[in-house]
């Protein structure tokens, strides 16, 4: 799977599927973003391995960044989706594949819901470069969801409480979280714009887990934005 | 895409992620299908034009049939999750791409909830080689979703008002229902295993659909069967 | 426990619990009514002897026909959440006693989601007095919830693709459906009054349920109104 | 409505809704605490005035703790659904009666949901009696609900994760955060039996909320226990 797939992928020259589109209303509208943290995100996280290629490639940590520190310029909500694992998550009587590589890689682990013993820099921590936008005491940080979408969270809570019917998503990873979170916002009734480079897939002999995205981005999104576009649509957004 | 690239996903060399699994367990395991409808599954239904070729390619409509008629052999729970649209489903206010398609085309229309006028033989109508099962007194039909997941009908409580936890999960399309079903069962609670040629999906310049399924369906099943191996591992359970 | 008439539930003197309220914006509005069949609303119904003195005291029949024909007027969205059951749900491994007693009462049965042989007319089917407004071609009549609450079927969905977040709830029975959908709703981010006399509940040796009902709307709901109250304030509405 | 004793209540004469029960399988079956909390249930909590009095009179600290401790004994699985407010839920747009009363009482603040400061001994942490059972290192602390039920947690998931699908349930309180997860387990295909001596319900002019939710119990649970059945039977459980 070369780069010239990939910007096939990105660009189809005659798209089939509808253009639908949408427009930020600042009151309505909010930036969530899926597991901004070191396991995903940094060289030093336990996933950089699978991820790491096509986070550089899109730019993604400084994409995520840019998108925080648009979001909180505009006004807008800023929402975060984390991910954690405790000790009693690991004695699940089963679990997918999916799954089964995040608990072996040990990703997210903290020691208790009620400890933060050793979390401060560990792989469930913040990136640091975005903990100024999620500790400014506004930016709502949400339960963590267990596997990949919000059905066991309360992001959609959150989001209605708000008013928000209208979500700007990003964050890791592109075919995991990032997807599922789409998919059941759409269910739950939200209009969804995805940022195609403020996420990032897994490259591994199973496939090219961004493609596989991008793909259903195209299907489940009202709109898919670069950061360009998504910070100039919020630069002008009122 | 080529056919050497479909084999190449379908079966890596070395793969990376977990080997799961997932037994069958009669009492407890239930043979799901989604949107088994002339529409997708058929040359006369209104999205042949971006499904046929898939669904010609991995004999589609036969396989299903084949998981039908070993699932009741085996006396295991069937359960149909349609697709139906009515007159006020095509008054939202909004709508993401793949729903806009389908509106478009008129998939699935019904004239009421409370009216089967114009309904046989229609596009939302069941493919007729499936009737005999499906009208067999015993297949539980759900009712409709409505975008493509079963958190808008009565799938995930049909099955655990039987003590069902283990779903064999198949139908149409491959990314967009069959997938969304699979990733809010996996959030439920549920293992499952998709049968990967009882599915098929989209060729459109956007990319190949069942190709970014498969890719997902890796991540999230507990397992990856054909119809073959699912009929035999049916013929076999207790 | 001294105040025990329903007069003095019904307006405490010195109420401890704020007040909050609930005003009618007509874009983001619905009514929503629960089970408007016959199976709990004629004397007619299969369960009549546990409801009809309840439904006689609060002119609970005309009461909503007086809501549906204020909603219809001020011309904001009307949804309906019925109760059906096929002979599939009779077959369920497990029923809670309220379930349970609906199945042995034969409520709301029907022969198969796609058929419609004996419904016109039976307890399934809608109170006559209503049926020129949901036959109107705009009301939204939901696919059915299976025990008391919207987490079945897809009311949250369609309120939500006509942007609505404003409920009025009314229908039957107080504690059962309507409570349930009450809850559900304020879980999901919606704001809910209730109209109390658009509505009724069993009495029988296990209680009240009507009085259950009015101590919990409130404590969920964001308003309790009566029926002239719901009426006057859609008829000024804007 | 003449008996309107709570003992009229706890045990009618001639019951008329029908009798199902509810069998312990260990390893099936969990216990539920909503909220044991020190807001609910202390005289120190910020709840107390409004909870003291029927906590006294059932008993309901003690029996919680016996609940646990039999729990415990028998090898089943506790899981526990907390109640906490973060800064950012006092900013919510919108709030029913129930809420805005909670809010008002500052009841389970905490300061972020990854900070602990002042937590310790504060209205949100667990009872002292019971965190020996909490800290065991097995039990299954869930996110925390954010009104009432488990829609915004990850109680359900939890449980379908150990293969539970039976729930002995109690806590705080009675009407409110029990009768709510009561009433979503069982639209999600659980079979719940309620402890009704180890809950309690606020006595305030609006009402007898404890009296409520007995009705509602009687409704929608399996099966009604008191503490001293649910020990005997959980000693007894195989």
């Amino acid at each position: 799977m070369t780069n010239t797939s990939l910007a096939a992928y990105a660009d189809p020259e005659n798209p089939a599927l509808p253009k639908v589109g949408m427009d930020i209303e600042l009151g309505r509208t909010a930036l969530l973003i899926t597991d901004p943290q070191i396991d995903f995100l940094s060289p030093k996280g336990a996933a950089w391995d699978a991820f790491g290629e096509s986070i550089t490639e899109h730019n993604t940590v400084e994409n995520i960044g840019r998108l925080l520190q648009a979001s909180k310029s505009a006004g807008i909500e800023v929402v975060i989706s984390p991910h954690y694992y405790y000790p009693f998550d690991h004695r699940w009587d089963f679990a997918a594949t999916g799954e089964t590589l995040m608990h072996k890689l040990r990703m997210f682990d903290r020691r208790d819901p009620l400890s933060l013993e050793g979390f401060d820099g560990s792989g469930a921590d913040w990136m640091p470069e975005y903990k100024e936008f999620i500790h400014d005491g506004k930016t709502i940080v949400c339960s963590p969801h267990k596997i990949a979408g919000p059905q066991t969270n309360d992001v959609v809570f959150q989001l209605r409480k708000k008013k928000i019917d209208k979500v700007i998503l990003a964050g890791m990873a592109a075919n995991f979280c990032v997807e599922s979170h789409l998919r059941d916002l759409v269910e739950k009734g939200f209009e969804v714009a995805v940022v195609r480079d403020a996420t990032a897939g897994s490259k591994l002999p199973e496939g090219d887990a961004y493609l596989a995205a991008l793909v259903n981005f195209r299907w489940f999104a009202n709109d898919l934005w670069t950061t360009a576009d998504a910070v100039d649509r919020l630069s002008r957004a009122r």
